[in-house]
């Protein structure tokens, strides 16, 4: 029987341990899952994202579908469980989410609450025997991070971050790009993101969201630069600023300016604010050349220009669906039993980043990171 | 004879006294220059600047014309009287400088030299009687500075600093968009520019730049930031790298980012590098709208890119010879007797930011500079 179970569990993750002389020699022979095969995903949230992004995202999802909706808004799930083919007995209220742990069309629970529920709901998911894919920021606190990523590994589930860039064409290119020796290796990323931020949402309290722009905003380049420089920063400096008359900013900062300096001598010059119109971009610099992304962290409309020796081009590449994208890749690692991107790890290093951005911006100093040495 | 002296330096600057009734009453009539009347003036310094870009801007000035060069390469000084028509009596060496107070072909002087010589020469030429156009950065030091502007103050001459892109039309349209309502008001400047120095260079000797990129590059950001809010730094933050394997950093630093807090809370994140493949760009954000110029510092190509309100507008307007365009301003401003742009209380401004910075990059803290209160 226990071997029975292994094979099952085997095939799940995509590998079939075969009798006879294979057996013998106990070496995994991989099989693809079943062409047809779903991954169901419980959605946890049902807010703006949800419903303009991530609902539509599982049309194009090849390997991932809706399996569940939580929310606290009975009329709201029981809607969009119609329009998405969500039988009601998969609907969830906050309350009674734990009962997920009984449910075996859910595979994973995708967490789009708020920045501070983050954690409590990715802990409850993996105590519910669920994978967990958790937006970021993954957490206000890195000390909250840890425990998500302890949850996961003691329930043996995994867990992903949603960095959607690290699936996008454009963002690829400008790694490898960044990686290869057209430019001569980047030296330095300046990246913005600006946007106009609705009063009277989560994103404005400091406790819902753990800060303002910058783990909401700041976050993208914060995680361009390091998925471009590929290492961590050892040093941080910022400045906020918030404005006297603007309500929205009570509780958090409208911008950060902050400035990330890494081991090999690298440096990465940012900016997020929440009270200007639009702007999404980063260049980044090397010695022979640099590369422009503009729409850079945007859903659509990427756009890459690079400029090697004088030689201007500008790359197109297919605009996908970011949510997809990454929504798939994770159901695949799962049913492949492969690594997938970006894990909690990830979103941990993102948010001590963060803490020492506020931290520099409170005391007006340099902030050390402890990776001196060249990490990763 | 002394009314005939007064009559002479009137109409030299444009004003005519009349005699009979205006006279009585005494009001300056404006009676413009003959059409064909050029100030002459002397090129200090024949360096790659004066030969590919200054002496042929000087065919496309309508007021303008080279009268006298200065070097201590007399080769090609020859060389360069002869391609470009000044008479061999007309060329000077740096010791037989001061003769040019008898020069009456010389009106104005040019200052093109190491920025380290810049004061030395503007009083030298203020002594001379001669008006002053002297390269940016003014100098290395914000005493210095005051030096030249209290010269040529004693010697009744004018002086004015060498920002061209104060007449370049795309500048001149981002001020205006900067000071309008489509964008709502510039809150954010961010601003880069890049390239690599040759070595061995004064341009990486501390003593004669006067500091790395930041007085030689530096100083488009910082400029462009002030010139769009149009009000002085209240407080600057700054890192610099120096890297170790590099023999051009010996001297000086390749790398400063900084960042420019302004009274009406308005900031400006701005990098320059002297090991970098050329960028040249800045973004001015509002909160109804943002603008881009590319190529921004360079000599030509520039391209402004505006977005107010989700509609994008790319602006091409004429690609002006700039030096051309601030030699004749300041030539006709002295022709008629009118005001001109950034005289040196201008070049004072941005030198006295520059030691700000660099005390901010040595601190590691904030630098206040005094204008709490919003300056201009």
């Amino acid at each position: 029987m226990s071997n029975a179970v292994t094979r099952r569990e085997a095939l799940a993750a995509g590998t079939v341990l075969l009798g006879g002389a294979a057996a013998a020699q106990r070496t995994p022979v991989h099989v693809p899952p079943p062409p047809g095969k779903k991954l169901g995903w419980a959605l946890v949230g049902l807010g703006k994202l949800t419903i303009e992004e991530l609902l539509p995202a599982f049309a194009k999802c090849e390997k991932s579908r809706v399996a569940a909706l939580v929310s606290g808004v009975p009329e709201k799930a029981k809607a969009l469980a119609a329009r998405y083919g969500v039988p009601e007995k998969h609907i969830y209220d906050y309350d009674g989410f734990d009962r997920v742990k009984d449910d075996p069309a859910v595979d994973v629970v995708y967490v789009v609450l708020p920045n501070s529920l983050h954690a409590e709901y990715t802990v409850r998911a993996a105590k519910a025997g669920k994978h967990v894919f958790c937006e970021k920021p993954m957490a206000p606190t890195s000390k909250e991070c840890r425990g998500m990523i302890a949850a996961c590994r003691e329930a043996g589930r995994r867990l992903m971050i949603a960095y959607r860039l690290h699936h996008e064409p454009h963002h690829l290119r400008a790694v490898d790009l960044a990686k290869g020796k057209d430019i001569g290796g980047v030296q330095l990323v300046v990246a913005d993101l600006t946007q106009q931020v609705p009063p009277g949402t989560w994103r404005t309290n400091r406790a819902m969201g753990g800060g303002g722009p910058v783990p909401d905003i700041g976050i993208y380049c914060l995680n361009e630069a390091r998925m471009l420089l590929g290492e961590e920063p050892a040093e941080v400096r910022a400045t906020t600023f918030k404005p006297k008359d603007d309500p929205r900013f009570g509780d958090v900062e409208q911008r950060c300016l902050f400035t990330l300096s890494f081991p090999s001598g690298a440096q990465a010059n940012c900016s997020c604010d929440y009270g200007l119109d639009d702007v999404s971009q980063f260049t980044m610099i090397g010695p022979d050349g640099s590369a422009r992304m503009d729409n850079a962290f945007r859903y659509r409309g990427l756009k890459l220009t690079t400029t090697v020796r004088g030689i201007r081009r500008v790359t197109e590449l297919a605009q996908i669906d970011q949510f997809a994208a990454e929504i798939d890749h994770f159901s695949l690692s799962i049913l492949e039993n492969k690594p997938h991107k970006t894990p909690g790890e990830e979103g941990l290093r993102d948010v001590t980043v963060i803490e020492a951005i506020y931290e520099a911006a409170r005391s007006g100093k340099p902030v050390g990171l402890g990776h001196k040495e060249a990490a990763r």
